[in-house]
């Protein structure tokens, strides 16, 4: 049976169906909604010659042997945020495993090269407030001692969240080596925004993941009573940060880079009191390093001239910072060959999200991620979709990218 | 003896080291250290012939009686927010003894008219959130079955905080007899604003206080990712917040009033999302009622219109409204002509924030209020201060103002 994309879509249904309920996705990881999910994985599997396990870091592999010992990586994540989508992060998995069949057919279970399946664990950091943990320790990225503090809502720790799956934090580096022969990473996803909507394409290449810089802005003003303090005499802090929500539009058409402020906190926050101290999160994300920089810099900047003009002061506050993580070019190549091959038109596009492949990219394998359209570009919630026919030509493309990497990494030096 | 105000000054420093502490002013209504200060206040009267009770709502009233039984009442209120300062409320009520002291000499326990000084209760409510308490139940303002259901952080109703101090909260509309001859009210208070201070004067007289209309504002847009979603897609309610933030301050001056935002949520008010639901506070006041609906309006216009245009709606909700309330004219001159006698100028102003001269004049009252200048216009805060040689000022003009309202009763008709 050659390539049947309508298997993915019955799997993804199927899983949507144990999984979920009416609210939404309800795979969160190490719950045991989510081992439900990886049940549902095994079994699908167990259908193909792949030996299975479970890494020391709680991610779930599957490895078809080949003639090489040289390892093409297809990756995705069955763990979902509360009431999330039915795509986002199964989709990779589930046209993975229905990739992994036609190759198994076509070479008769003895591929070229060995092609492993992995189902990385807490993508979502919705529980902890860690995303990307499993692809983090597979890449050689993460810190035991920070995640050994990490609790969830109830106060129940990571650690014991990871025991109850059978996995020991402290072990959880030792996935390392499950990436030691990777040659090349595939990871296909929901766009989770409206680009390709927009565009009125079905497919896209991506580029790689935009860095981000994300800080707190906080004004400090004075507080002052709403009814006996004159306007031209007021230090209002939530007026600059009004300022400031204007400035970033402009910033970031400047840059060419996007820039939001999701969250503000005004004190005394109190209706009779012009704000004293307005803190807002300012999150700013560019695919080119130096831009990023400077629309940093630029917002800093505009933040004290709004600050001075109203009698106030500004500070800043680190909360994070990623580089931007470029996929591999030939690679970006031969995914826009598969996108256009399959569906005529082809467009390259970065990832504002972050991805598990930006952690496999950047511990040095060759990567690159396959996007297909969002409708309305939404994701993290039940409304979540995907035109089937589009559901359909990702995971033909994803194929179409498995071989020609495949011949890629025969034509490779030493393969 | 004649007038002294520096015992008024010694009054209010005594009361302070007795009632504050390190933080500030402790005399928050219904507790210990306000019945103390309660305890001070009636030694201090217990010098003079007058009798003192404390009416059905728990105001504290000391009776000078005179040839004639219309009533000069001169009122102010010991409470205090906490950590609050040394001057607001109790500059009036210890002005008002250091009179009845100098009236009493004047003539020999019986003046032409019959004075009372009264202590309100609870002017601030700081602890239930519902202020000017005592003088809107002496006014006939009050809803007992709005005020049964109140209660502090702790839990504690005002019911129970009352039986404390021994009063019974359904009796508290008999207080409305109290004001049965009341012919004038007379208060000082610091003006908690910059206003004075911005001028180099030292007193003023009140116009009245000012209308105030107070809303929430929200603007509703849609939720999406910081990364993956393109500024020109974006529906960003925090922005249009933002826009109102700059708008208020065309709109107060526009009218010559004043607006305020004071408190901004934002929902789901994470790092990595555009703001879907922004709601802020909204606070306008205007002494003229015709201006004050025309600022609501503009800020309703302007909110609609920042709305559309970045793509979100917006909703309105009322949180409080009060029409202005003028004090009486002819002791508007009264008053100022009092405060040129004693400082050589005089300058009249509304009030931004609410006095219980307020209940007492929308009760039917002719009353009038003098503000002395607080330095910086800070108040409710333990760094509130008045220079001494201004508060001296504020009780020589106070008791001018005692004078020439006693002679204004008498030449009332029916007097």
């Amino acid at each position: 049976m050659p390539l049947t994309p309508q298997r993915t879509i019955d799997d993804l249904k199927e899983l949507r169906g144990l999984t979920g309920d009416e609210q939404g996705a309800q795979r969160v990881a190490f719950t045991d909604t989510w081992l439900k999910a990886r049940a549902f994985l095994r079994e699908k599997l167990g259908a193909l010659p792949v030996t299975q396990h479970m890494d020391a870091a709680g991610n779930w592999w599957a490895t078809l042997p080949g003639a090489s010992d040289r390892v093409l990586v297809i990756g995705g994540h069955l763990d979902s945020v509360p009431n999330g989508g039915w795509l986002d992060g199964c989709l990779n998995v589930l046209a993975g495993v229905e990739v992994l069949r036609r190759v198994n057919e076509q070479y008769a279970g003895k591929p070229p090269v060995t092609i492993k399946l992995v189902d990385w664990a807490d993508e979502e950091g919705a529980r902890f407030g860690r995303s990307l943990y499993g692809s983090s320790a597979a890449g050689g990225n993460i810190d035991i001692t920070e995640m050994q503090k990490l609790k969830d809502r109830d106060g129940v720790s990571l650690e014991d969240a990871l025991k109850h799956v059978g996995v020991t934090l402290s072990d959880a580096p030792q996935a390392r080596s499950e990436l030691e022969n990777a040659a090349a990473y595939l990871e296909l996803h929901i766009e989770q925004g409206p680009v390709l909507e927009g565009l009125g394409l079905p497919l896209g290449a991506v580029l790689g993941t935009v860095g981000v810089e994300r800080h707190t802005v906080t004004f400090h003003g004075q507080a002052a009573h709403s009814g006996s303090t004159p306007m031209n005499v007021r230090k209002d802090a939530f007026r600059a940060a009004g300022q400031l929500s204007q400035e970033i539009y402009t910033i970031a058409e400047r840059h060419s880079g996007v820039c939001t402020i999701g969250s503000c906190k005004t004190l005394p926050g109190i209706v009779t009191s012009v704000v004293e101290t307005c803190e807002i999160t300012l999150d700013q994300r560019h695919l080119d390093a130096g831009k990023l920089a400077a629309m940093w810099q630029d917002a800093q900047d505009a933040a004290r001239k709004f600050a001075d003009e109203g009698g106030c002061t500004v500070t800043f506050g680190d909360l994070w910072h990623i580089e931007p993580i470029p996929f591999h070019p030939e690679l970006i190549d031969a995914a826009e060959a598969s996108v256009r091959e399959v569906s005529g038109t082809a467009h390259r596009l970065p990832s504002g999200p972050l991805h598990d492949a930006a952690e496999v990219a950047r511990s040095g394998v060759p990567t690159v991620m396959l996007f297909v359209q969002s409708l309305r570009g939404i994701s993290h919630n039940r409304i979540e979709d995907t035109l089937e026919e589009h559901l359909a030509l990702s995971v033909q493309a994803l194929d179409r990218l498995t071989d020609r990497t495949i011949a890629w990494m025969q034509a490779q030096p030493g393969a």
